[in-house]
């Protein structure tokens, strides 16, 4: 963790690994040299996912593990890479005689999606989500594709998977939130990841001075803006367990005496249950609604992301509370607040997670810090979850 | 009109002269070939002021007119232009005849305060309430200080008024509101300027994962900031007069799923009662003091502008109001809602304002307009406002 957290690191310790660049690059070619000195096999597809493949030579099942190394950026040192290094080490225990089938570590390309959208875009294009055309044509805010960048760096290769067929994926994963520290607890037994809703609200008035034009000729969209996030903030209070957040404003023209003629902002809201979370998106579209008119401005909304929640596998789920049972370590069920590889994969292949707590809850950022004996029980119930589900009798 | 809003013009009509530019340059120096066409004495300042002297050689007072021909980015063509234009149509006036004592027409630098604050810099600096050392230091957000831009464009000169007493000073300007054109008539009286303060009020909790943290343990600014500006703008309803703009606001870090640590928006203030105005400013800090800690947040208040309201000068007033009168227009006394070269310096000389309407109260925009049979009625009581001051008897 140490070596890994040297790659892209900033004066301030803050990680700027966005995916295609030259420190991800780095990052990911420090994971292969890992898995090189395990003799693990490796491939690397068209997209630039990182695959190390131990065969232990007896039968079984195929099992996945692994997360990802780009950051955001000046993100932290724990978030995706302990999953990876964690693989590389199960991965190690294998080549070593552990357990049954096959073993395979992975480093996803592009989980966070900073410069080039979607995030979680390497799993997706293992998934078959996105073909090699689509991922190397997106391009970023300035405007340079991640074709270019593949080329560039060098960074993409022709290997894939074809020819196996995954009977379970597990990953390790910080928290990114304070539940796991609040309660004492050292391990997160993952039975799924909350339900996501991404809007924009655009309220629209005029723009007009803000000395001369007296207070009933406005049509103020910043009050109007103000107004509607208060009362869109207090379905919280009336829904358990609903998650909201307005994390990005723009006013137009952002001017101290102007009145703005447009606010636009996000919503971000959550919550793990499929009924609630469709009930809570009603509210808020009736809500937005409601506000179309007030302070005589103009209030419409846009879906711009829509995932629904996902149910990990039984089995998955299982071996991992085992795994933390076995060795008296603390745990409870949970489900993840935020997105991951895992749910992408979720799926297609049987999946699972494992967290460990994140200290006052903080991530992608440079304070993430998860204390190094959570760190390696982590990587424990990671390596128990997969012999277990590698024994004879747990493929699908 | 049509010649000088052809200079810094874009494609869409809007202007962009932004005080110590080329452009700002070239309209000041067609104002400048103007004023010679009738011979008037030039003078520059150091910072920039252009004036233009017309004596009658009749014993009289002295009388001052004029605005700014600079404009924020996209600005219109009326707002400060009309005023300098119709001033060079006072001084052609004089010159052929008209009046007693001395007439000065002048074009104030920097009104606008877009690039380099603060705003309406060069009546302040005729003031003498900035020196030479302090204007030439002044620097943008480009870093580049106003003395290199005069020095590139030899924008500056020596002169000064030393040699004068001005007795009265009138503005000629559009509205920029829409009371004017609401109530059907061509001439506002001004008898003076609202006062205005400007807050900054930034509200700070903690950053953390929009799907992770749960709503009781977050800290989240923007939530709290909504729900303040809220309370803020319900002051409006309660206070006759007072009128309040949340213009600018910021939020970190500004992203879709990231909970804000801090929210930084200004709140504009005005009212033209001194003692309502600070009663509204007591009642607001003790609204930002009453969210302090709510949501988790801490909330502080900061003045970035305080200026008191302005009374203009008695007989400035009245003769703008006989100037309207003996020529049969509509006209009604009001105050300003904006901020002009006038009130600066009312405090030294015996100031006043004509104000002409602005259609929908557009102002700072492509869309600026003003009626051509109403700037020619604005110019003509600006006419007969200072021949009314230069006739005999009138000086202070």
């Amino acid at each position: 963790m140490d070596e890994l957290a040297r790659i892209g690191a900033r004066d301030d310790g803050g990680l700027y690994r966005l995916a295609f660049s030259d420190e991800d690059l780095e990052a990911r070619s420090y994971v292969e040299a890992c898995l090189r000195e395990v003799n693990a096999e490796i491939r690397i597809d068209a997209a630039g996912n990182l695959f190390g493949i131990v065969r232990t030579g007896r039968p079984g099942p195929v099992i996945m593990s692994g997360s990802h190394t780009d950051t955001v950026a000046g993100g932290g040192r724990f978030d995706g890479s302990l999953g990876v290094l964690a693989a590389v080490e199960v991965a190690a225990a294998v080549a070593a005689g552990a357990g049954h089938g096959t073993f395979i570590a992975v480093d996803f390309v592009n989980e966070e999606g900073v410069r080039f959208m979607p995030d979680m875009m390497g799993s997706l294009f293992f998934r078959g989500d996105l073909d090699i055309d689509t991922v190397r044509g997106i391009r970023g805010a300035d405007d340079v594709s991640i074709g270019h960048e593949l080329d560039r760096l060098d960074y993409a290769g022709s290997d894939d998977l074809s020819d196996f067929d995954v009977d379970f994926f597990v990953e390790l994963h910080i928290e990114q939130g304070p539940v796991l520290e609040s309660s004492g607890q050292s391990i997160g037994v993952l039975t799924g990841v909350q339900g996501l809703k991404w809007h924009q609200i655009t309220v629209s008035g005029a723009s007009n001075h803000a000395g001369t034009t007296p207070m009933q000729d406005r049509r103020d969209a910043g009050r109007a803006a103000a107004r509607l996030i208060d009362h869109l903030y207090q379905l919280t209070e009336e829904v358990d367990g609903l998650r909201m957040t307005v994390g990005s404003v723009r006013a137009r023209p952002n001017l101290v005496n102007v009145i703005p003629d447009r606010v636009v902002f996000t919503l971000d809201v959550r919550h793990p249950k499929p009924d609630v979370l469709d009930d809570a998106n009603r509210q808020i579209h009736a809500r937005v609604r409601a506000a179309d008119g007030e302070f005589g401005c103009e209030v419409s909304i846009e879906s711009l992301a829509d995932a629904a929640p996902v149910d990990f596998d039984r089995h998955v789920v299982d071996a991992v509370a085992d795994a933390a049972a076995t060795r008296d370590l603390g745990a409870r069920k949970m489900i993840s607040g935020a997105g991951h590889d895992a749910q992408i994969l979720a799926s297609v292949i049987p999946s699972g997670m494992i967290f460990v707590p994140s200290r006052d809850g903080i991530s992608h950022n440079v304070n993430e810090f998860t204390d190094p004996d959570d760190l390696v029980a982590g990587a424990d119930v990671l390596l128990g979850s997969v012999l277990t589900l590698m024994g004879p009798g747990t493929t699908r």
